[in-house]
């Protein structure tokens, strides 16, 4: 049996087959890409990257040198760039704009050969601190409505680098998925006075299935139309509108860390995004919209169905998704 | 330089590299799947499908057999089932519904190892009538409001079996992103009194750039904001809202086929998905909306930015990828 599941929050539909579903076996592993070459992003590389905008290195210690333990830097090949001005033109059916936006990269660690998941909850707090930081910074910048922080690990899910890092891309307008999920929430704020990521968290905690593990105030839970194998959403319990807004992030080091290596016993080091879900910069205080964080393990391919309908076909129920992942605890 | 292009109907915004376009030779091949293992579309191996709901075969011939030239059979592992009921449930914040529906496969040759874009002109057109013949048969059933048509060519387009074929899978829901791409023709409609998609075309041939061929009224059309690298809509001229109600599809094989042969011949057999974008059934007949066809050859890596934005980055721009499918006339 199947079952179509709504999104709370942008309405999409998700087919889930409750019975007979995937088990964590049935993805075979991903071909890893050859290491020992060049890397651009390891320390006494640092002139092959553009220069350090951000980093966290000892007193007195020189930019651009080795003995960082995190670095900011522009995206070699950015996809918008900062010094353009913004230009909006159109002609007949068609509009476009000037590519103005800004693209950085987080070098999360100086180890080659460790991944974040392999890093202390005290270096993804530095990690997770350093967006913050960044995203604040780009705020200042007028021209700019929406920042996305993401990470790819692995070649499945888009990283070109192995090195482990994040980025954070500065769009000047807010994206239309983004839109979408705002509209949701704000739809659902003004039926029931009460944010949707507010009432999902007190429902999850009421049944419990779902839930994967909880750490000061931050829950992980499968969410109830997962669009894919193991998907995974981190949720703070308290209201809070805007991640870069948020003062305290401890509970959101354990529970990404946490997941992250119950995903790599359970699934063998997968290929996986994240994606902080906030609010646009011109609305970052509301009662309607709620920041948190998504992960995505990529261990099936998006095909003509997906694409052609917004419909996912998801083989693993996430009730059996989370009870993995509880069984696993690192 | 790069341009953040408006799609036209759906709103979505796609970043296109203006200068320093990637070229077809910057992508690399695709891994192939072994040949030679056992193969349940393969003649005389009928009673591995489950039994066959349409078939072109000689007259006389019995079902199930061998002698068919296509042939239409439930899928194996359904998607959705067509024996449930529709029911709809809901608990706290969350909604959901049995997955009553339908999928079905065709079988586009009995030949194992020719491509889709191998076959004759004459078997393109058998195949395109199949589709309208299955999609009407499942418009009688008052359960679906949607069929959507799609094929994956290749292990990175998601297709799990070799042997060249197409999909069908009906939907008790009109998809969120059908309706989307409804509602965005819709409003373009009420504002300009004309088919987006009959602008579009207008524009397209008084410009030249992105259209890479044409015949018997049909176009063939790298979009303006492509999503995808070489990203390719066929569009009828004239106008049509439901592909199942169209009458001839002479110009469509044609330019399917042509512009299939000149992906393999620029890009050397890229995996891609093609879907059938076409009227739900509640509105087949209508003003605003036009059937097409989309193809989108799979060359990239869908990352985290992509998911978490619904912003494409598209390396190539269409004015590029049109020129060299245009070059490489077949």
């Amino acid at each position: 049996m199947t079952e179509l599941r709504r999104d709370p929050i942008v309405g999409r539909w998700v087919i889930i087959a409750t019975e007979r579903g995937k088990r964590p076996s049935d993805f075979a592993g991903e071909a890893k890409e050859p290491r020992g070459k060049f890397c651009s992003l390891c320390p006494g590389n640092e002139a092959k990257t553009p220069p350090e905008v951000y980093a966290l290195r000892p007193a007195g210690s020189p930019p651009n040198t080795p003995g960082w333990r995190l670095r900011v830097v522009k995206n070699k090949f950015p996809a918008l760039i900062a010094e353009e001005n913004l230009e909006q033109t159109s002609a007949g059916v068609f509009d476009w704009m000037s590519g103005v936006g800004d693209h950085e990269v987080i070098i999360e660690t100086p180890r080659h050969d460790t991944r974040f998941s392999d890093l202390t909850v005290e270096e993804v707090a530095e990690v997770i601190w350093t967006y913050r930081e960044r995203m604040r910074a780009m705020k200042k910048d007028s021209r700019f409505r929406f920042v996305m922080v993401f990470k790819n690990h692995g070649a499945a899910a888009g990283a070109s680098l192995e090195h482990s890092h994040s980025q954070l891309v500065a769009l000047p307008v807010v994206p239309k998925r983004v839109l979408e999920e705002m509209e949701g929430a704000r739809t659902y704020y003004n039926d029931h006075q009460q944010c949707v990521f507010c009432d999902i968290i007190k429902q999850e905690r009421a049944a419990g299935v779902r839930i994967i593990e909880e750490r000061d105030g931050v829950f992980a839970v499968a969410p109830f139309a997962s669009r894919f194998p193991f998907e995974t959403w981190i949720i703070p319990q308290h209201h809070s509108s805007s991640f870069e807004e948020t003062e305290g992030y401890d509970g959101l080091a354990h529970v990404l860390l946490g997941v992250l290596r119950r995903m790599d016993r359970v699934l063998t080091d997968p290929p996986y995004n994240f994606i902080i879900h906030t609010s646009p910069f011109g609305d970052s205080k509301n009662e309607y919209y709620h920041w948190h964080l998504e992960i995505m393990p990529r261990l099936t391919k998006v095909a003509g169905f997906e694409w052609g309908t917004g419909f996912y076909i998801n083989p693993t129920p996430p009730e059996d998704a989370s009870q993995y992942l509880r069984e696993a605890a690192p």
